[in-house]
């Protein structure tokens, strides 16, 4: 047997795990293209034209072998010191000493992980925004369809399918704006933080060369972007997977009120009709809150720079934003595609003997659920953001 | 031996564990008495006056026992049940079918755990505001005070204390901008979300007399407001901790570069100074991640009101809350109280061999932190909000 | 309003959050007492036969204001100094000098931690024993009862209700056999682990006297016990739990094939029968997965004594007993008063039309099924234990 | 920039992040490799010789592109179903009805989860003990090496530096403790867990072809067994990372203890010595806690076959093998090339003012420090385990 893959490198499970564009966006080569994407922002904001643009042709043609990079951050702790060594190698000598100045390692990684994270961000909420708008168009469409609802695992009362539409819109919703307030900001602050190295502090240029935004001060051991982001992250999946509990629920054999597009088969079972793409969203979901919390941990970083609360950051907030993502595309292709029964939903409330007309009052046999319908539908057709924000996920950039 | 207390009370670790206002907020007498002031404020948005009048009148007088309110809550899965049938009991008949009307328990539990957690963020907040204040006098006081910045737990380069004090502040500034950019809405939705058992939809002026916001429309399963409280308390924890630990480190009897005001004592080490109020802080902060997740995890819940999800937010809520509150109210202490050694600062700079004349350059020893320094301070100047909205901790209501 | 309990005493939610006998094992009361016996058990393992006596004497007649104890907890960071002080106070002046010789508090506090853990994990494992007795009853009487399995929540192919019973035993009494495989050991060292204070090593007395076991060296800040203790605790909650969720689902208005005992009500819909025990499983398994990771963090502890992760353990140690404890209350008594409704499952399994004469093959219906229930039940009967261990949760001490 | 690596592969940040032999042996061609091993196993014990020799052969010579079963995968939901179709389109047709015959995906896997990580286990031990090999060698030569014992990081009184490595020592055998303590089951359960498609159960004997125990029954939704394996995995990152905490704490500039042997050198201060094997092993250990959450979230799976549970298991338990084998091997790298500045160690006692031969007593100045050593080390030699069992981690097997 011959697998033709590398080490590690999660194309196995990927499929399933790692759906979407988010994992394009977070992968090695997306790594090392944004790690020189900041040097040459880097060089861009520091040194004279003739050097800057020497070190942008030098990094455009550079071939980086990945793994060996790899291999090489363990010396030091980090892939951007070899980088640095290798992009000093190939430029003109002119133009060497021009290269990463100024900056530390985490200058760099810190930088590049915020333009990874914020084309993932777009990503999720691409896919989310194409999920939302499925929902928003039940709601309007099945205002009036009844179906049961549900609490404790317990039929309830009757609801239309048009509010539960309506409640699931407003939790994509809510994710989206949560994600939306997000800005992404550069890191620029040198061995220790007083950017000692630059006689100006070129810390806006930097970062509007990279969509950024520019933070007031350095913060490599304030990481409340992290935390926050990762919050955000949270939400995201947590709302995805909460329309797919549901989904899975209302897909059950003896409820069968929706029913996937491509539901999946099973090698023992030819006749099973498994809700692949829901029960893939609630996979990734599941693995958020783990995520987040060790996010959250890193939040105690020592002194100036981190010994290990830095570095504990780079795979969780690679993989949860890759969970995020996931959960955004299954759901998407999960809503996209799903049947909705509102005969078989009409025939549950029957059975239960709710004659619609004779509940709460003959008038208003649901409530308010109309004015709810109308206040989700309201929110998500308001204008969510003003002109992009350089280093918001709304910008124009989409990576 | 008869200890005087009640079963799981958390009073024997509470002084270490549980310190500041926030344990008041959060206890089972501030949620009874939410809990009656919610149907009291249900009562005035959809009773006749008369009605109303009477309801709150019992609700003011009303002697609860709370373990035997406790003891009938495993009944019905809530304590929200019983507490409505004692107010039914001994509220004036022609009142009595004004009690509860069209809400169902979670209605009541969601809005009155609302009304706590934006008392216990007030409190919170304040006692991070108080430690911004101390980092951001010393920030300015210390902008030329030197020692060194330290990464990876080594020497580094110097730095300005005022920039530690400065990283610091931005650190808690940031943490308290999450805070206040929290809104608390009230829940109302009945049975399965439609608020069938009301003609008029009250929330507004329900939410209004509770100081709430109301929401378009109910979250019963749409709890991404209660895991963006997660996170924001999360990253109030985070930050104090980032300090406290720090001040550990720099109380390090190697370094001493800081002294706490009132140092602990040890029963075996008469002669040991503990840093009490950075170790508790740092105490309270290590538990807020896992509780974090927990309330992310409770995203995916079940239909229009889910089968465990929400009970299990109850304690984390609770908990979280409290660490977040004791973290700040002990970093409050700790840096109120704490002593900045400059002249062993200086000590160890001189004996690392940095002759600070020739750091850098002649001109900017310490290169930006002085622009660093005035940003954090402009931002924390700055007003960071407009007036008071309902709902939102800035409002007047201290609790 | 004035409610009669304390601050934060966990009595409102305790009814549905905490049930069982863990809230009381793991109380304020039940702790000062264990404080006491440890100290107790100390002055009997160091001190001259009258010293000790005197000791023992006074601190079974002690009485202890909990609330001023836990106040005076926060000027030395834990609540065994203030205790200390009360008992040199209260002493004889002869035997003063032989309480708490040679111990730090550190020593005090995590044996009493120790004696509470091991009367919880008593407790659990007899709820969990109890439940574990129902489904195997349950698997025996149901070996030929038809059901459909289910898989991703789809209906699959015919299993013996049996089966799943056995299931749920496998699953109940693994959990029962990490817990018994526990060993909860004394604490003592003294300030920094050279228990230099006392000429001999009272450890192995000291130990016995408190039914625990004594460790080869100190473990101050080697607290794989508590993890491992937190990770059988999980395993417990998670076991439950898994339960717990497939009787949700089993007792769904559209499944019914099990129906609670006593299932709670609702305000707002008299019909409803909540499956209250089930969901309260659920809501207290829910939260042990963050608590543990919490746990997990405290492995990583400074030098010979913590700066905060060893706070950071107590209460979610308590919290995590709890759950874990009141999770296995729950589900024992919602198992002991299930209703399984063998004639709904057989129908379901005709009207998937599974002629069960047909399926697989004649002989074999159920395949190895019966083989799987035996190996279950051979499993549970076998004896688990020996002679029940000093320190391990099989000894005599039932707390 | 053209990047040699294939998306997502984790090369650019695995080495730091993904050091020693773990990295590999759950790559996604130790994956491959293992699913083609377990149907080998299921034929060789199901199948007619000729037709389990025809399908053995057939994997031995399998190609398979990765990339491509991956995303085949997302049809089904797991990667099982595309290689059973490769599978059976290369061997012989009279082989074709053998292949896979009787199992469902998560048998086989299931099954390979459990050979990877038996194989992973095996390289985390063989890095701990060697670590622990270091450890037990300074408890026994530094005996009487005098140094400060810290508490709360603050100096409290003199200890031997064997003490110190004592319980590091005791700590990682331990951990070691735990994980040879694990076993690891075969699956088999087909459909619905009944094995109803096969006439013999061949669990014993599939499970001897691949080193693994045979369970009593299957255990697609009782997950205690993959729970119990992240304890023990956390257990293990944790024990590795208090060490490391220690070692960069004793490392500071300012205290100078140790050393490693190969510290790192900054892009921005060529004069620092980072730590790196200590900061990397901490970056690692510090991932484990919210794995193991995860993982024991997975717990609560639904009925037969869980839907998102089980695949939510994926990713966390490779991640959370890596970052123990991560943690172990750094740390080993660290502990070997360590140097022990003992000379140091002795002025900071003298500078404190411990007159040694004044402290406790002139004859015993580190207490029962000689006798904790001895039990430290005792432990360490006793046999930990018999003769190796089929399906534990001593079992001759290397992968």
């Amino acid at each position: 047997m011959r697998p033709s893959s590398s080490p590690s490198d999660g194309s196995l499970f990927g499929g399933v795990l790692h759906r979407g564009r988010v994992a394009d966006a977070v992968s090695d080569a997306a790594w090392v293209r944004a790690l020189l994407d900041v040097e040459v922002a880097l060089a861009g904001a520091t040194a004279p034209p003739a050097a800057a643009a020497a070190i942008a042709d030098a990094c455009s043609h550079i071939l980086i072998d990945v793994g060996a990079l790899g291999r090489a951050a363990a010396v030091h702790g980090n892939p951007v010191h070899p980088l640095v060594a290798i992009i000093r190698e190939i430029v003109p000598s002119q133009a060497r000493e021009w290269v990463h100045v100024g900056a530390t390692t985490q200058d760099v990684l810190d930088t590049a992980a915020m333009v990874i994270a914020r084309r993932a961000v777009v990503a999720v909420l691409d896919d989310l925004t194409a999920a939302a708008e499925v929902t928003a168009q039940w709601a309007e469409a099945y205002r009036s369809a009844p179906m049961m609802g549900r609490t404790l695992l317990q039929q309830a009362v009757p609801i239309p399918f048009g509010l539960k539409a309506a409640q699931w819109l407003s939790g994509l919703d809510a994710a989206r704006d949560r994600l939306r307030a997000l800005t992404f900001a550069a890191q620029l602050g040198g061995a220790a933080g007083t950017l000692a190295g630059l006689a100006a502090d070129p810390v806006e240029q930097f970062a509007a060369r990279l969509g950024l935004s520019a933070p007031g001060l350095p913060w490599h051991t304030e990481r409340s972007r992290i935390a926050d982001l990762a919050g955000a992250l949270g939400i995201a999946a947590g709302a995805a997977g909460k329309v797919a509990r549901d989904v899975t629920l209302l897909a059950q054999t003896e409820i069968g009120e929706v029913t996937e597009a491509a539901p999946g088969g099973s090698t023992a079972m030819p006749h099973k009709r498994n809700p692949i793409a829901a029960v893939s969203t609630l996979a990734a979901a599941a693995q958020a809150p783990g995520l987040v919390a060790t996010l959250m941990g890193s939040l105690i970083a020592e002194h100036e720079r981190a010994a290990g609360a830095w570095h504990a950051e780079w795979r969780p907030l690679r993989e949860l934003l890759t969970v995020a993502g996931s959960a955004a595309a299954w759901l998407r292709e999960c809503l996209s595609g799903l049947t909705v029964h509102t005969d078989v939903m009409r025939a549950a409330v029957d059975r239960a003997g709710w004659p619609l007309e004779n509940h709460a009052s003959a008038a208003r046999p649901f409530g308010h659920a109309d004015a709810f319908i109308d206040a989700a539908l309201r929110h998500h057709r308001s204008p969510h953001s003003g002109p992009p924000r350089a280093g918001s996920p709304n910008a124009a950039d989409h990576g």
